[in-house]
């Protein structure tokens, strides 16, 4: 057995996404403690860039040490208690996924389902608040990783507030990626990953919760079900004071790299980043429908970060993605859930959002799928896109 | 804001450790997908050089996505439920967190006492388990890191088999440091952490369940209330099948980290490793004594890669360690809870277990207490540890 060393790829799928080499340099730099005077220091740094990136003003607002599901299980487990009534709007598998969290809880989930690659309807929303006068909590997911949709998260939180309940919104693949501002649109917990928009390694989870939700945590009933993520006890690492009190050890040289994320989406600047993932998604979108395929969101609710493309009828999913993982080292992702089979997910976060990709990711697909046979316009694909960057 | 550049440290605290430059290195590859076949060969690779740390042929062998307190959380959240007796030992931090995941469970912990600084009494855990027949679950710390001692683990699990109970075994600690055998002292659960005598960065909890511990989870009435943690479904992606389910986005990068630390491991060979981390105990040990410190631990009890040292009187304890820092980059931990502000610990763990370091740290503490007024002997720590290495 030898040391690890990983094949060239081109990560175009539903996350991770393409690091950024600034990202890994940081990552590799020498631990320290994490309790180091310096390490304070970074922690306060990340504390800062991340409430830029989530435009919000939440105290506690921090990284959760573990994925994007340890993010959404920390929103869950400190805001729900046992018997309460949470509405959840599914319109993919990651509504599903908090459905599985509420019931952990045991809590009741009451469903609201779209259809998957829809956004979340707002007026069912708010049907099924007026037909469940206790919930207390809404959760839904603003940018479903599984499908490709962007929901109205400004507007679902205005209903939820209507009817005087708190929100945990799932950001995992919107962050750096599309409009998003927890302040503004009243967002009460929220979680995201780093291996999406951000670029960055996978295994950490940006959360930010609201006052109110502080509150709520704070006034709970009972303790939360996990010491590993009960905000109480990560506040005491986090909080403002002088004293970090030891939590558990914060996964350093991670930190290191989400810092460096941060600092590279910071020096972009937000609105630059979201036009820059827009402008690529059009570039792809005009190559894929030049070469006779489609996408499966309607155009008012895509996310342009995650294509989720109809693979054309007669083609193999599987081997056409392992075709573009052996000859081009390029990953795309395949279907999930509803989805699985019928469609490519394909990828446009972060540094990954570049012209390159798109025309890589357009000139190779054409290339394996004309080798297999199946019937798409030939060439058309690297003009439409290159109109759309000329434009 | 600026792009941060960690300062030099040497670290000899209670973890992370040194982490050693090929493990960076590893870490700092690129990121591929979580589902790449070199990826899916990558985790087996993992999994087998895990097993030969832990010295066990358990199937579910396999590091939590998360640091050691979601991997000691993984253990007790699949294996405990609701209404279970389970008996604690603790002598130290980390019997009190067990004690706080049992309770979370919703089940009753039975505590079993012994006093900071010693190991585990074998003769009470016996006379709790005839006090509490009902009880089916033995918890205890292998490696105490919050006082540096070593409990009989395979005594303790013998006794936990005589009346018919599983044992949960923290080795966050143990893992490369001292003899440690999973499979010959029978232990059913063991969870540990990559950032102590493995040397690798912190983060990730290698945990490990016997045949007996997965039908337990297995048979479980009631769901695991954590979805993040739930063995049955981590089980789908770690599995043995051609089909990796996906579950959560692994921490790519930090398994490269991982892997690499493994290797550097059974390179080296576990035996060796263990002489090496008792040779330079001694060393440091003979320079403490010589100075005219003593360890807290009676020292057939002390582990060798953790070192409470009783904080000569009338010495600072933060501004020594401060001072040790500032000087030298040099990082020892404070005590925690009953220890704290009487304890110092100094970790030799993994790549931090060399000479040059003993020999640092024994200086560098001798300068910083004479500067500071200590009455201590001089001179004479640097002669007994080069003694030791000489001998």
């Amino acid at each position: 057995m030898n040391s690890f060393h990983p094949p060239q790829r081109v990560l175009m799928g539903p996350g991770p996404s393409d690091v950024y080499p600034r990202v890994l340099e940081a990552l590799g730099r020498p631990t320290i403690g994490h309790l180091d005077p310096d390490f304070v220091g970074l922690m306060n740094d990340i504390k800062s860039l991340l409430q830029y990136a989530l435009q919000t003003d939440n105290a506690l607002t921090l990284p959760i040490s573990a994925p994007g599901s340890a993010g959404m299980e920390a929103c869950f487990a400190n805001l729900v208690e046992s018997g309460d009534e949470v509405v959840i709007c599914q319109n993919g598998v990651f509504g599903g996924r908090m459905k599985e969290n509420v019931e952990r809880c045991g809590a009741t989930a009451i469903m609201v389902q779209d259809d998957w690659g829809r956004a979340v309807t707002p007026d069912k929303l708010r049907q099924a608040l007026q037909d469940n006068p206790n919930a207390t909590l809404v959760a839904f997911v603003h940018a479903e990783t599984s499908t490709g949709a962007r929901s109205d998260a400004a507007t679902l939180c205005e209903i939820a507030r209507e009817f005087d309940c708190m929100t945990i919104v799932d950001g995992v693949t919107s962050v750096g990626g599309i409009e998003l501002a927890l302040d503004k649109w009243g967002i009460d917990a929220f979680y995201s990953g780093t291996q999406k928009c951000l670029s960055c390694i996978p295994g950490l989870s940006p959360v930010s919760f609201s006052e109110r939700a502080v509150a709520r945590i704070q006034g709970r009933e009972t303790p939360v079900q996990s010491w590993f993520l009960d905000m109480k006890l990560i506040l005491g690492y986090w909080g403002e004071g002088q004293t970090r009190a030891y939590h558990h050890t914060a996964p350093v040289n991670s930190m290191y790299a989400l810092h460096e994320a941060l600092l590279i989406l910071r020096e972009e600047g937000l609105e630059k980043a979201w036009k820059r993932h827009a402008l690529h998604h059009e570039a792809l979108k005009a190559g894929l429908e030049a070469m006779g395929m489609s996408l499966v969101v309607p155009v008012e609710e895509r996310l342009p970060q995650l294509n989720a493309v109809s693979i054309p009828e007669g083609v193999d999913d599987a081997s056409t993605r392992s075709a573009l993982l052996q000859q081009f080292g390029l990953e795309i992702g395949a279907g999930l859930g509803a989805l699985a089979g019928k469609v490519w997910r394909i990828g446009l976060m972060g540094c990954s959002a570049n012209r390159r990709n798109v025309i890589l990711c357009l000139s190779a697909l054409e290339s394996v799928l004309s080798a297999s046979g199946a019937s798409i316009a030939k060439g058309a694909a690297l003009e439409a896109a290159s109109g759309v960057f000329n434009d």
